[in-house]
Formats: C-alpha cells, sequence, structure tokens
C-alpha cells in the first residue's frame, strides 16, 4: 500500500476502506508517513470529507494509537464527560460528585486552561496542595474507594491524534468536522469509560459558533462512540454567555462549591443537573427523569457537596478552603466595571470575556505561561439583565495592575448594552443521540 | 504575511493577491515555508483552482526562483518549442533546422527521456561524439553563426518549480491544469526566448488523454505566455498513435534525417511543417500561409538538413553518420513481430508502445538507468492500416535477449487488430491563441 495512493483516492472522492485508514494512522504515527503526504491527505478530507463508517475507523486507529486506559478493575459503568471548551465552565467539579454520589463511577482525565477558555486541571490546582498528578494504581484506588477523581491524562494517549493536531493547527485543515470528531473522541474512546457524555458549547465563545455545526459534530461524535461500542450522548449548550458568573481559577472553584451547597447561579445549576441527569442516564440509573431526580436530590440533601469535598482530600487538597471559600487567597486588585448607559444586555462576547480574564492572569496564552489562581472575572449581570448606568456590570480580581485598564475595556465592549429587552435564549438547545436529535 | 492565511484563503475559494503568490513561491524556495504547508497548499488549489491571473503570476515568480537566461545578445526574435511529450516526438531536430534555415534562431533548451517518452538530448547524443552539454556563451555562438543548437539546461532554471513538482507528485496534487501550466510555462520563460510554440499531445500517449483536457491546458499555458509578455501559440496534436514510426533514439535521428532528406513518414512531416510554419508565424516572417510555403522550400530545397548538419557539426558530432546513416551502430538483436490475424489497425496503445522500447533498453525507467542508443522499434504499420495475418507490424532493435518477447508482447497488446476500417482522425485537433481556439 502506498500513501500516495490514499491521498489520490480521498481526493478523487471515493471512499477509503478500513485498511488504507489503519495504514495511513499508523504510519503518520511511526513516521513512516511524512508530514507533507498527511496534510495533502488532510487538505483532501477538508474538501472531500468522510462518511461516519471512514470517521469511525480513523477515530479507533487513532485511540490505539497509544495507550488504552483500562477501567475494569473499577466495577460499575464509568462515564466520561467531555465539554467542547467554553468560559466559565466549571461542571465537572459539580457534575463528578452528583454523579459518584448517585452511585456511578467517574474516572475523568482532563485537561489545563489555553487561550480564552480555562481547564478542570488549573481550577483544581487553585485548591492549596491538591495535586492532579496522579499515579493510575493510586488514581483507580480514589475512584473504587469514593467514586470520583479527576486527574491529568497519565501514559501516551493517542498520540497519532497528538501529532495530526498539530499538523492540521498549521496547514488550514483543522474545521472539518469528521477530523474534530475524531481529534475528541479518540482521546476519550483511550481514556477507557464506558460510556461518554459530550457537552457541545455552541455560540460566541465556543469552537462552533452556529447550533447546526453544533448538532453536526455533536451527531459525528455520538456515531463514532456508539460505532465503537460506547453509549454516546450530547447536549449542545449555551456558550452565548459566560457560565454561571465566576471565569478565573479559584472564583470559578467557589461557585462550583456554592452551587453544590445549593447556592450557585441558576442557569450554570440548571445546567450541571442536566449534564448530571445524562451522565446518570448512561450510566443505566433509570430514565432521564428518574436521573434528574436522582441528581437534585443529591445536590439538595448535601451528598454532592460532601463527596466532593472527599475527592479535594484524597487528592491531597485542603479541606478547609472548601469549607470556608474565605480561606482562598484573595487578589491584590479588585476592580468594578460600570455600565455606561440604562438598557438591557442584547449580547455578552463570551470569547472576550475570556480573553479578559487571560489578561488580568487567570489563563494560558502560551503553553508556558503560568497562572494566577486568584485572578479573573466576576459577572454581575449577565444577557438579558435590565442595567442602569453607572452599576457594575463586573468585578475584576488581578495582581497585575497594568493589566486592569485593557480588561476593562475588553469586558465593555463584550458586553452590549441595548434599549430593548432581548428575547430570553435557552440554555440547551438539542441532545443528541444514537436515534436522533431532540431539539428544545 | 503568514502561510496559514494563505493556504486559509485558497481553501476557502479567494483570489490570491500577487503579494500572497509571491511570498509562498519565494518562502518554499528559499526552504522558509515548510512542505507540509506547501502540500496543503497545493492540494487547496486543485480543489479551488487559480484563475488566469493567479496562475500568470505564480508561473512569473516561479520563472525568477532562479537564473533568467538573456538572450537579448542574439539578434532576432528567438522563438522556443516546447511538446508535452510524446512518443517517437523527434520533431525538434527538423523544425529546429527548417526554422532557423529561414533566419529564425532558435536557442533551445532541451530534456532526457523519462519513463515512456523520449528526450531530444537522448537522441541527439546517439550521434557519435555529438555534445549537448555547451557554456552558455558558446551555446550563443553557435545560435548566432549557425541559427539553431539545442542543450541540456544550464544554471539554475525555475528551482520553484523543481522542488514544488517533486512534492507534487508524491501527494497526488500534480493533476491540475494551473499548475501544470505553471511549471511548464515557468522554464519556459525562464529559458528567455521572445516566443513559445507548444505542442500539446493528446492522446493514449500523452499525459493529457483527451482533446478538451488538452485545449483546457494549451488555454491556460498561452494565457500565461501573453501575460508575461511572450508571443504564445499551441497546437494540439495527436497522440493516439506514436509520431512517425521510428521509436527509439539513433533509429529516431535516422528517422530525422530521412524526413529532412524528402523521405520521412507522411504524418511526421505533415506536423513537422505545421510546427515550423507556427514557429516563423511567431518569429514575424508573414502570416500562417506565407510560413507554411518557407517551411515546405526549406525542406525541399535541402536548406533544412544542411542546416541540421552545420548543427551537429558545431556541437562536435560526426556528420558521417548524417550523411550516411548506415554508418549507425546497429542493435545485434533484430525481431519482427507480426499481425496474428488479418484486418484493420483500429487503436494503438501509444504508451504501451513507448514502454515496449524502454524495455528493449532505448529509454530510462529511473534517472539512473543508461541508454542503448541502437535500440527501439520501427513500426510497419500504423492506425488505420489494412494488415494480413503473418505480415510485420514491426521490427524490435535490442541488444537485451530476454527482452525480446516481453516487448513483442506488450507491441502485441498495444496494437489492436479490428474487423472494420477506423474512421481517420487528424493527426492536429487545434490550434490555441490569445484570440480563442480554432479548431481543425
Amino acid at each position: 500500500m502506498r500513501m500516495y495512493n490514499v491521498i489520490m483516492k480521498k481526493r478523487n472522492g471515493e471512499v477509503l476502506t478500513d485498511e488504507e485508514i489503519k495504514f495511513f494512522v499508523d504510519g503518520y504515527t511511526k513516521g513512516e508517513i511524512p508530514d507533507y503526504q498527511a496534510s495533502a491527505f488532510m487538505m483532501a478530507v477538508y474538501f472531500q470529507g468522510m462518511n461516519s463508517h471512514e470517521t469511525s475507523i480513523l477515530t479507533k486507529y487513532m485511540a490505539q494509537s497509544g495507550d488504552m486506559v483500562d477501567l475494569s478493575s473499577i466495577p460499575g459503568i464509568k462515564v466520561d464527560k467531555h465539554s467542547t471548551g467554553g468560559v466559565g465552565d466549571k461542571t465537572t467539579m459539580v457534575i463528578g460528585p452528583i454523579v459518584a454520589s448517585c452511585g456511578a463511577p467517574v474516572a475523568k482525565m482532563s485537561g489545563r486552561g489555553l487561550g480564552h477558555t480555562g481547564g478542570t486541571l488549573d481550577k483544581l490546582e487553585s485548591i492549596p496542595n491538591l495535586t492532579t498528578s496522579i499515579a493510575t494504581e493510586d488514581f483507580f484506588d480514589i475512584v473504587k474507594n469514593i467514586g470520583v477523581s479527576v486527574i491529568g491524562q497519565t501514559g501516551n494517549l493517542a498520540p497519532a491524534d497528538k501529532k495530526l493536531y498539530a499538523l492540521r493547527d498549521v496547514t488550514a485543515t483543522v474545521d472539518n468536522i469528521s477530523l474534530i470528531a475524531a481529534s475528541i473522541m479518540s482521546k476519550k474512546i483511550a481514556a477507557g469509560s464506558d460510556a461518554i457524555l459530550l457537552d457541545v458549547k455552541t455560540g460566541s465563545g465556543a469552537f462552533m459558533k452556529t447550533i447546526d455545526a453544533s448538532i453536526e459534530l455533536a451527531e459525528a461524535m455520538v456515531s463514532i462512540g456508539e460505532h465503537v461500542g460506547r453509549k454516546t450522548v450530547a447536549l449542545i449548550t449555551d456558550m452565548d454567555r459566560p457560565l454561571g458568573n465566576a471565569i478565573g481559577n479559584s472564583l470559578e472553584v467557589i461557585e462550583a462549591v456554592n452551587t453544590l451547597k445549593g447556592n450557585g447561579p441558576d442557569d450554570f445549576t440548571n445546567i450541571c443537573l442536566h449534564l448530571a441527569a445524562d451522565m446518570l442516564y448512561l450510566a443505566g440509573k433509570g430514565d432521564l427523569q428518574q436521573c434528574m431526580n436522582l441528581a437534585k436530590d443529591a445536590l439538595e440533601s448535601g451528598r454532592a457537596f460532601a463527596k466532593f469535598k472527599e475527592m479535594v482530600a484524597a487528592q491531597g487538597g485542603d479541606v478547609s478552603v472548601i469549607d470556608n471559600t474565605e480561606l482562598f487567597e484573595k487578589a491584590p486588585i479588585v476592580q468594578e466595571v460600570l455600565a455606561e448607559k440604562d438598557g438591557w444586555i442584547t449580547a455578552m462576547d463570551t470569547e472576550r470575556c475570556g480573553i479578559a480574564s487571560v489578561v488580568l492572569g487567570a489563563g494560558r496564552e502560551s503553553k508556558e505561561d503560568t497562572i494566577d489562581y486568584s485572578a479573573g472575572i466576576i459577572l454581575k449581570a449577565k444577557l438579558g439583565d435590565k442595567v442602569r448606568k453607572g452599576q457594575p456590570l463586573a468585578v475584576l480580581y488581578t495582581s497585575r495592575e497594568n493589566a486592569v485598564k485593557t480588561a476593562e475595556d475588553m469586558l465593555k465592549q463584550g458586553i452590549t448594552i441595548g434599549g430593548e429587552q432581548p428575547e430570553a435564549t435557552p440554555l440547551i438547545y438539542a441532545r443528541v443521540t444514537i436515534d436522533g436529535v431532540e431539539k428544545f
């Protein structure tokens, strides 16, 4: 078999065989197929697409290109959750404990923040002494004993994806649904859970800017998951506003804790309950309504909060800051951003809010940057709220004096105040399963 | 400027600016743009195309990526000729002398054979002692004194094309009209002639298999030539049969000599006169009919033959073999291929005939192969001819005893004998100028 022929075949719009796809993934991972053939092939795929079978096979071999995590020693149906990335997305810290406290184990490998979106590992590590670098055996033990653990990636998961993504990133071949879906799902499949809940963000702060594109991506990922024997469901959730009010690491932990205590923002609490319910559904804990009741009960009873504290303790974290979030280190500079006129908030540029928080020190512009855990933004008004001139729109937290003005300007540009109340938009747009799309 | 953005822009179907195209050609030639970006870009061009302006600009910068031959010290309008490659194509040896003997200088850089098509340099070098490696000044002197010289490429012509073609060749991005046209024309433009006659072959033995594709390529090349200020005309000529009867180096020289003496095959003589007439037309020697009369007179008067001998002598060749072609070294094995039934020759697979001659030793399968100048094929029957069982279809010449059977089988497979006389097809299908396409 020659890579030249595989490129030519796809370029001509033909369907590739399983063997041809395996030949490409294996050869490229081993360095036997050069970058210049892989990039030409990716561009051919960009134009000609891959059908759902090809996409699944591509994903399967990308997953198998490195270590495959074996969670079989942990009893029960293990459910993973993946978010396509949003601003203020601290759901893992809430739904992991909810789901675990209902008896479904959550063995989650998570990522770090880069660019305008944060990462769960960074958020958790803002809890003093908490570690996310845990050996596989210890990780399994925590999940067996407590039911939930969130750690950084261990081992060599889906190296084909890592190599291919780096190539696509510099050859303008990222934005193809099949390739995006294969990239995400290869890592999830290698991570070993039995079922996968996908939180596909849509809107100004998301990778997918439109609902249709988000649904298309969700359908591709659900198809892949089911094709390789993993039960998979996707929710299409709103990212035309930041999730909750807090953006920034310890600020988000505090909001997650408040939510676990029953005092979280309505939008965030609501999304967490839906995501948790669907994870419980995937874990076989009943129909969706039953699972929603389980999730609500876990939250209201305080069991989920207790579970979160157990997880923090098991990962070496200082639980006292969870019991009393006032103990988190505070940013030295606190600055309000005030509304410049009366009106309604008609639009929020979520990406701009995310970048403003990076400017304040809460994120990374490049992989080498260090994070200021206390930096970030607390929004005081959200999409659809009525505001008066001089009223605070947000509070900035930082230790970078010279970043305040920039972040303030970005936030003002990112929050549009209009003369008319905007129509309310849903938080969850659709639910995608192998049986089809249910729109809300 | 970033290559990423140039790739993205073309991928999205936008028209590139002159600066963007220059940035790509310069950066890729210097090695600043990596192969993997160039190949993704080539694939994007494959799908989205380039308009005629983009194609001309690409060609111009590819031509300017290396040495630009300056022929201005040679008086008169210098006309170059380029053939897209055929089997038995020995036209340069006939039309160069015709045109030169009519007063239009021909300073031609030619190529070697590879695969199923031969190269003019190899053919000329089958003349004992003749050299095609001539220093630029001596080359100019020969053209000034005699009017015609054919040498190998000197200097570093269009290195961008060399590098890009090697990349396209392994990434399935060769067959795009704009890229093919730019590749051919960049070298021709760098070679310095004032006007260019293109012989675009069409049919089973040609790169372009259909007349429409050949016309499309011709239009693209004529457009480029005129855009950069070189008068350019293209003839679309038949390659559904080998040109003339001889395939193989000294065999083709002998046929060229016979043609210059007025004893050549009709089809070959006819094509040579048309090509020569159009070169004279481009050199400003009159209208097409006047130029045809000039060409015929040069041939019939013996002036073209005398000019060929002058050129051979000037390039160090042994003229005695031209005067008496019996003196050419002969192949030790001579084998007839006989018709296996009565009928008409209804089809000739020209590519197969070319490969058969390579098998016999007349060509190269890889760049390192050496050539047996005396090897090849003389066809005894051509497309449309009536043949009887047992009558010779061809004579094979070789020194490779074990190649005879293979070549014989290939030739038998490549020459179809049918029960009905086929319709006659033209030798020249069309003439393409900047003003349009004239079909014959």
